[in-house]
């Protein structure tokens, strides 16, 4: 009998965990929060929208519907977006079997309540943040359309137990998709959540032409000030220097794709925030998270610069240059 | 009486640092090793070669002389490319003057002797590599000519005493260009030298058209193998993931400029090493590098598995394909 894995959320994450957990041999059933678009990538098995790359494999069943979605399932996977998930799992905990493992490929901060996304299933499903669900988290460098054509990719999962982090490792492990686990649920979460505030930051340097050297400064100083939350909130700094900060931050920073450096870039060009916002069609994870980071490291008495100069543009309107001029005149000082 | 700082090399980092000193109000001398070009360099003001963004102001004297050149010098800066630097040294050793503080803005380690540009000036001033004349290092993400238009730079500086850190971090910084100190001299060197060969190798991903997604992993689990060399070699680890690191490394496998990155795509898109090597004009210092930070590993007993895998391609024509596929095939295991 093959391992049953259950995906929530048919965006282009969740269509990709499908993919590529049904060739390496799981039962695998993909749930969409639409009954018409399940039908409709039942029908096509190409989801247009997100993940036009791949056509999915007849075994894998897609479904609409939520009750018995869990049936028979070994574990599920939260594959929908940060600000969605209270909602989303919210309607399916009747449904949920108590103590069913779910490993997150979502990246945020919950505005608001500043949890992550495994802390929202476990708080929706089980009333507490800090149930004793199993729980999971994968991240790290995988633009979804590059791994859809096999392009190579590492990526880092951690997990509550070792034993869930490393059965997390081989169901999702392809040629081109390697796998490394990491101790440190608590820090993969934050890097995930995190570089999306940096990636804004170097959006607004892209559309400033401030240039590639600006840009590298920008993320290794944004890598060091977030290990210094993350330690202070008792994860590891060498996390946030992983696959899941670091590597993934690269990503975003680079790739043309992508909503949060593209909302940056906007800004960069001239446009206020508000307009820029308007211009995006989905969520900008990163203008939330700024907030929430902001939160967190005056709750743990932490100085991040970077990350209120990129609030005071995109929340207080202060113009960009003015906030790199500000950053760059601050008191010399050692690197570490 | 302003400081007196004399440069060694009129390449596009001399010819930079020469302008910003100057801008800083220093007496600056700007030594070239070729009488014609410094006797053209002091009639037009511009380095037309090597940094033509910049005219070098009338106050700043330019010499092909070497006699002398060190006279009423404070301290001097070693431009000179690495593999250059100890011919040089060589002929100017009889005018230097016993004790004269060397801050190093090359990168790289000598084929054959393994010695950074530091402790290459110090083997051939003093006659011992590990001499206790006073010498620092500038590194970090800078490419010239972007600082040349004075966009944003942050760079760190390491020496072997506190008090010469300080003075240079206060000598070069700029209003556009931001010097961190660094306690760890021979970790900010082998940042330096180390992240050439990682550019080699993501040159060659981006001529195989292999994604952001590679590019990226590829960055951060290449820190952590050349972190994992500096421990063991007595530097420390955070130095390899700040400035002069990580943030080189950044901007060498991001911007499309680059010789390292440049050979590496050659090689990426079909080419031999040998044709590769053969098309570019100037010096690939990754190619060397390689030798040379696997001569260290193989000392030190450190697995070095990506600078190995580019050595395989770059020395021993093993198809970049094969080389990638083979990293990727490894055995499963954990991030740090």
């Amino acid at each position: 009998m093959s391992e049953r894995a259950v995906i929530v959320g048919d965006g282009a994450m969740g269509t990709l965990c499908a993919h590529m957990l049904a060739e390496n041999g799981l039962a695998v059933r993909l749930w969409s929060a639409f009954p018409d678009a399940a039908a409709e990538l039942a029908r096509t098995r190409v989801n247009r929208r997100f993940l036009p790359e791949v056509r999915l494999d007849e075994r894998i069943e897609i479904t609409g519907t939520d009750a018995g979605l869990f049936d028979r399932a070994d574990w599920a996977v939260q594959a929908v977006p940060t600000q969605f998930a209270r909602g989303v799992w919210g309607r399916l905990a009747p449904h949920c079997p108590a103590g069913l493992a779910v490993c997150s490929v979502a990246k945020g901060i919950e505005t608001g309540t500043l949890l992550t996304p495994t802390q929202i299933v476990r708080d929706v499903l089980d009333g507490r943040a800090d149930s004793d669900r199993p729980v999971a988290a994968l991240s790290g460098p995988s633009i979804a359309p590059e791994v859809a054509e096999e392009l190579p990719a590492s990526v880092a999962v951690a997990a509550t137990d070792d034993a869930l982090a490393e059965r997390m490792q081989r169901a999702f492990t392809r040629p081109y998709f390697r796998v490394y686990t990491n101790p440190d649920l608590p820090g993969l979460e934050l890097a995930g959540a995190s570089k999306n505030v940096i990636a804004i930051a170097a959006g607004i340097l892209d559309g400033m032409s401030a240039g590639v050297n600006a840009k590298a400064a920008l993320l290794t100083r944004g890598i060091v000030e977030i290990s210094r939350l993350a330690e202070a909130l008792g994860a590891r700094a060498e996390t946030l220097s992983g696959l899941a900060g670091l590597g993934d931050l690269v990503t975003t920073c680079f790739s043309p794709v992508g909503r949060n450096r593209s909302f940056g870039e906007a800004i960069g060009r001239g446009q206020s925030p508000a307009e820029a916002l308007a211009a995006t069609e989905s969520v900008v994870e990163g203008a939330a998270t700024t907030e929430g980071l902001l939160a967190l490291a005056g709750r743990a008495g932490v100085e991040m610069p970077i990350t209120r100069a990129i609030h005071a543009v995109i929340a207080e309107g202060k113009p960009p240059a003015d906030a790199i001029a500000d950053l760059m005149k601050r008191p010399l000082k050692a690197e570490a």
